[in-house]
Formats: C-alpha cells, sequence, structure tokens
C-alpha cells in the first residue's frame, strides 16, 4: 500500500496536469462533479451510514453527527454548489502588475496556482467536495485529510473527485486523500515541504493552533473569532440593538458571531436598558462584569476566561468601559483579530477605531456578520484568514493563488 | 537587564506608534537617519574596529571581514541609500480593492503596516540600516538579529535609529536589537507568535533553511538560487554567449547569477564551441557532463551534487539534455524557484518555458542578473522571495504590508 508520503506526491506529480488546463477543461471536471454526485447518492449515503453507524457507537456528540451525515438533498446541495463555482470568474493568468522597461523588457507578474494545497478538517464531508471544487478552479491540487470519523464517505467521495477529474482528461491524482493514515496522514502533510505549497487547517480552535505549532509548511490561519462590538457614548440606540442582535443570534455557531460586548460608561444608562431587553427576547445569556450583573436580573458574572471564551452559543460577555481608549485596550488583549464592530455617531471615534483595531476586518455601525467571502461578492469561500501574511479575512479563489513574473526580453543584458 | 522577550514586546507596544505615524513623520524619520550617520561615523568606525579586531583574533574569514568593515565612505552611501527610501511612495493606505453593496455598506481593503517584522541575517551592518529604513518607511516595527561579529557596530547603529525615531516624535522602542542575546535572542524571535507577525532570514542558505525549519512565526524564504539558462535547439548563438557571459560572470555572489547551464543536444555542435570560448575567457570553470568533459579541455567532470550547487564563484555546471521536456524536468528538480530563463526563437517552446517552470521570475532571451527589486522599479529591495505564500520574486516596500477590510455602514444587519 502506498504511504501517505507517496500519495502526496502523487498529487505534486499530477498538479500541472490540473495547473495548465484551461478553464474550460477545470469547468468540465466540476460539471463532471455535480453530475456524479446525484448518480452515485446510493453510494455514498451507503458509506456515509457505516460512518454514522460507527459515531453512534463511539458516542459521536449530536451535532457532529448532523454536520456528519449527508442525505440526497444534502448531497444535491453540495452538487449545486459545485455548479456555481463554474460560473466564478477563473484568476489563473490574471495580470497582477507588469511594465516595460526602459531597455525593452518586458515584465508581467501573473497569477498561478501554489501547486498543492493541503487541507486538514473535522469530520464534514461537505468541505471534502467545497474545497475540492476551489482547489480545482484555482488550478491547484488538493490532499486532504478529514476527519477519521468520515473516513468511509470521504472515501468515495474522493473516487468520485478522481472520476471526475479523469473524464475531463485532467490526471486522477491531482485530489489525494490521506484519511487512511489517521493522524500520521496530517503529520505527513505538516512535514511535506516542497510537496505542499500551503496548509489550511479548517475546524476547532484547537485544531488550528496544533497545525500552525506543527507545521513545517507554510499554513494560512483561519478562524477562530473573538468578536466584539464597542458601543461609543454617540452610537444611536436602534442601530445599536439591531447590530446587536443580529451580529449574536442570527447563526451562534460562525466565526463571525458577536462574542463580547463593549459599553461606552457614558451610553451606558440611555442604551443598557433596551440592549439587554432584546438579548433577553432572544434568550442570549449575558456574562455581565460587576456593574452589568449589578443592574440587571439573570446575569452571570463574568470571568476572566470569558473575555477570551468563543462561546459558539446564545452567550454573550458584556463589560463597561470608561472610554475609547480603554475599549480599544480591551479589543488589543483579547481580540483574534477576525472582525471588530464599533457604534458610533462621532466621525473621529469611527477613524481611530478603524485606524487602530488590528483586526482582518474592522467595521463601523454594522453586523460582524457581514464578514464572509458571500457577502463580500468574492462568490466562494475557503475560510477567513485571521493572519497577516498573504490573505486577510474572507479568501476567496484569488487568495488560492501565487503569483510568478514572467520576463520576455531579446537578448538584453544587465550593465 | 531586560531579556530578548521583553525587548521584542517593547517593539510590540511601539509598533502602533510608528505604524500610524503620517509620511511625513516617517520620512522625517529616515531624513533624521541620513543626517545623524556622518555625524557619528566616528563613533560608528570606533565600534566597527572593535569588531574587525574581534574578527582578526577570530580568524573571520576575508570576504566576512570585508562585508563586516565600514569606513567614511561606506557610510555616506548608506545615508544616500536612506534618502533614496525617502523618495519612494509609501504604500500604507493604498486601497487595494473596494466595493459598495447592494444594501449600501461600503468595503474598502487598504495596506497596512505587518505590525512587527523581524529579520535575522549574518554579520553585515549595512543591512541594519537598510532593513531599518525600508521597515520605517513601510510602518513597520522592527527587530532584528544581526550576526554577533557585528555586535559593537550593530548597538551604535541601533541607538543611532532610536535616536532618529524620537526626534520625528515617534516611539523609538519602535527598532530593537536582540543581538547582545547571541543565539537565544533568535530563537525568542522565532517563537514569539503573535508579537512579531512576520520573519525574514537574510543570508546564507543555512541560516535561512534553519529559520524556516525552527519557526513557529510565518517566515518569507528569500535567496538561495540554483538558477538555470536552458539554450534552446533555435537559439540565437550571439544572444545566448552574451546572456550567458552577463549571468553567470558580471556579479558572481549574488542569488541570480547562473549556476547551471543546459545546452539542447541538437544546438550543441552549433553553440558550444563559441560559449566555451566565451567562457574561458572569463576564467569560469566548467564542470561538464560526459559529453562535455569529453568533447573540451580544461573542464572538470561534474559530480552528482554540482547540479544542487549555488556556487556563488566562477564556476558553472554544464549538462547537454535532449530536447526542451529534460531541460524542464532537470529544472524542476534542481531548482530552487527564483530564476530560469530559456533563449529560444521558438515561440511554442518560450510559452511552454513560461507555463511550465515552477519559479518566482522566468524568463525568456533575458539575463537572470535582472532579477532584482532596483532593476524591476521598486526602488528598494527587501531580499528575493522564492516561496510562494505572499510575495514572489523581488520585494520591495508593497511586500512589506498587509492589508485590512474597512467597513463602513449606517446600520445594516445581515439578512
Amino acid at each position: 500500500m502506498a504511504s501517505a508520503l507517496d500519495k502526496i506526491k502523487l498529487a505534486k506529480q499530477a498538479a500541472n496536469s490540473l495547473g495548465l488546463s484551461s478553464t474550460v477543461v477545470k469547468n468540465q471536471v466540476l460539471a463532471n462533479i455535480a453530475a456524479l454526485l446525484p448518480e452515485r447518492a446510493a453510494q455514498i449515503i451507503a458509506a456515509n451510514q457505516k460512518d454514522l453507524d460507527r459515531g453512534v457507537i463511539e458516542g459521536l456528540a449530536s451535532g457532529l453527527m448532523d454536520r456528519l451525515r449527508l442525505d440526497e438533498k444534502r448531497i444535491d446541495s453540495l452538487a449545486a454548489a459545485v455548479t456555481e463555482v463554474i460560473s466564478l470568474p477563473d484568476p489563473i493568468g490574471d495580470v497582477v502588475r507588469g511594465k516595460t522597461l526602459a531597455n525593452g523588457v518586458r515584465l508581467a507578474e501573473v497569477r498561478v496556482p501554489f501547486g498543492v494545497i493541503g487541507v486538514i478538517y473535522e469530520a464534514r464531508p461537505n468541505v471534502t467536495i467545497d474545497i475540492a471544487a476551489l482547489a480545482i478552479k484555482s488550478g491547484n491540487a488538493a490532499v486532504l485529510r478529514g476527519g477519521s470519523a468520515a473516513q468511509e464517505t470521504n472515501a468515495v467521495l474522493i473516487q468520485l473527485l478522481q472520476d471526475a477529474l479523469e473524464l475531463a482528461g485532467v490526471n486522477r491524482d491531482a485530489v489525494q486523500t490521506v484519511d487512511e493514515f489517521g493522524r500520521d496522514g496530517g503529520t505527513q502533510m505538516m512535514q511535506a515541504v516542497g510537496l505542499i505549497d500551503v496548509l489550511i487547517p479548517r475546524g476547532s480552535a484547537g485544531l488550528i493552533h496544533a497545525v500552525i505549532n506543527d507545521s513545517k509548511v507554510p499554513v494560512i490561519q483561519t478562524g477562530d473569532g473573538v468578536v466584539h462590538i464597542f458601543v461609543d457614548e454617540s452610537a444611536r440606540l436602534d442601530w445599536a440593538v439591531d447590530i446587536i442582535i443580529n451580529a449574536k443570534t442570527q447563526r451562534v455557531s460562525v466565526c463571525n458571531a458577536l462574542e463580547t460586548l463593549l459599553i461606552h460608561q457614558r451610553a451606558y444608562q440611555r442604551v443598557m436598558p433596551e440592549i439587554m431587553q432584546a438579548l433577553a427576547a432572544k434568550d442570549v445569556v449575558v456574562h455581565g462584569d460587576e456593574q452589568v450583573a449589578g443592574d440587571f436580573e439573570n446575569v452571570v458574572p463574568a470571568t476572566d476566561a470569558d473575555w477570551s471564551t468563543e462561546y459558539m452559543s446564545l452567550d454573550l460577555s458584556v463589560k463597561v468601559v470608561a472610554d475609547l481608549d480603554e475599549a480599544l485596550a480591551h479589543i488589543a488583549v483579547y481580540s483574534t483579530k477576525h472582525t471588530e464592530s464599533i457604534i458610533t455617531e462621532s466621525n473621529s471615534n469611527a477613524d481611530r477605531f478603524l485606524a487602530e483595531v488590528d483586526a482582518a476586518v474592522v467595521m463601523v455601525n454594522a453586523s460582524t456578520r457581514f464578514t464572509d467571502g458571500g457577502e463580500f461578492g468574492f462568490g466562494a469561500e475557503v475560510g477567513i484568514s485571521t493572519q497577516k501574511l498573504h490573505a486577510r479575512g474572507p479568501m476567496g479563489l484569488q487568495e488560492l493563488t501565487s503569483t510568478k513574473w514572467l520576463v520576455r526580453g531579446a537578448g538584453q543584458i544587465r550593465s
């Protein structure tokens, strides 16, 4: 049997077959995937049932079981998502910069695929298809390591992806799984310098930080969001209530959901009662500082740990701050550099917040839920980069590319 | 005494003071550096003499001694280089992308400083000034770790840089050295996740690979160049000779110099005699494959190691290949992904070479010596990135920046 390293090498060897393919060919691969998914629904569901049965035996939590499950309807929406990627513009070959030097040498910096992308994620078989579609459209071979709880499902999906490549005349090795090697598959990926060009961990903060800590291959950090909203002294109450409720309650298990609310001391009397009422109406559990816990009922006293907790639930930390400076200082300590928003009518405070907060996305008077590739108009999202190298904020197809400089001369030499 | 970690934290705390400074203020810092360098020449030279004296005792190689030495003339050229950075455009605040969403939310992705840049380099005090100037212009605090052989000189230069910051009203802590902690200074930098945003090693391949291997902080790989030129069947002889001689001999100790020459078998008879004659006239030592060693005099038989050697000297590996495919295969194995060039009159072979070679810069009919920030018109160069994440090829001020998304709304929420 091939080792994990052998399979990574296969992906590397196949990378040019996919990377040099035209947009037409890559779109054909995607069309094949979209067609094969419903065709093979029975086979996929049967494999998925094995994973689900094992999940029951192993006592998988109900949330994980739900993410693991594929049925005909979910398979159809996966196919629809792949079809949408067909319509997205292909970034490969775009000219980023270019010029002609005085000596006539012509330079062009053009977008190229990375080569081989590695993705380490948890037991969500839909990620297998989503990520493969984005990798294929951007011309990248992909080595995937999904959670072992989804191993049977992923094996069938990888076979399908490889068949879709081959049917379009592309080397089928361009998509690989190392699921069958368990943890060692991930370890081999993190060591594969020169074979895998970039590694993207998707999932829990624990998974992401383990990969950042252990990987020798460059990593793009995505994910965890301890997201703040600061209600400034001059905040409009109606905007504050609408934005806080939207950011906290529209969808709780996402990285752009609100986790900590900061309230300006001089806005407190004016805005707090209505905000607390609106939160209570949505069953939000407030973890408040001393002042909030003293003034309102049903408030859990906040612990130090609360300020750095990404609840992913209907919980919210609330703290009163003396001024913008204290809000900025709190955010600087506890922000995961994902998304931060200020509600204010003060132009100078808005400008200071935008300039001084160090995060991928900094907002004025808008819901933090807008930090999303779809909302930003990217059409697809690989994840939200919370680091500063290469990509920051929502990552679309363009963020899955590198560039190279093409130089065309007519015998020029350097003097 | 402060620890290396303390000094890294000082730089982090001072980063906003520099990062939020206007271009006018940053240019004033640079003007102060340019003025202080000649003013303090005597002090710098005295400190440098101590380093040189220790270098003699420790038996430093003459090349290293030369790179270590600062005299009045070199100090003046350092000041002139800093003055040039003043005239370069400031990338901070440039809008990269932007749009207004259907709901009226306005998005702008703008260039921001990384925050804190770490640079680990060898005993070249000019790098201390060069890198600090580029960091300051791009709004980045800098933690520098120069070679211990230049420790006395660097201490005086860091003091000068900090005075230049303070004279312009910027927090002087924005430039730090950890030289006094020896190897531990570098180790602390590589562990400083969340404090140092990006680490750039400059120097030998050994230094660069040690940093890539050990660093938890994201690294931009610069440097080593096993650079190839492929003389295709249809190559113009005059261009081939000019480009090969320029790429190999104009300056031998640079990363964009030619190291391996590949000759198409069917061009061999036509081009080789003149190429070999031109190389001999420049005292180039040819390490040839069997065919070359058999056909020409004074050829050193090439060993396997030669194909992956960056000579940095008047040595050149030469290999005859059957065709473009064999040239591409050889380059794929031995390229360090810096610069590769083809000499050809065939348009389709030029296109294949540009598309299929995986390197930062790929050329047709031009000298590999053009891979340079100055030649590309960047005005300054931090190094040549040979990796694919964030920056590829010559890195100027723009490559020392990240971006962030600024989002301005009027109470919008996500539906």
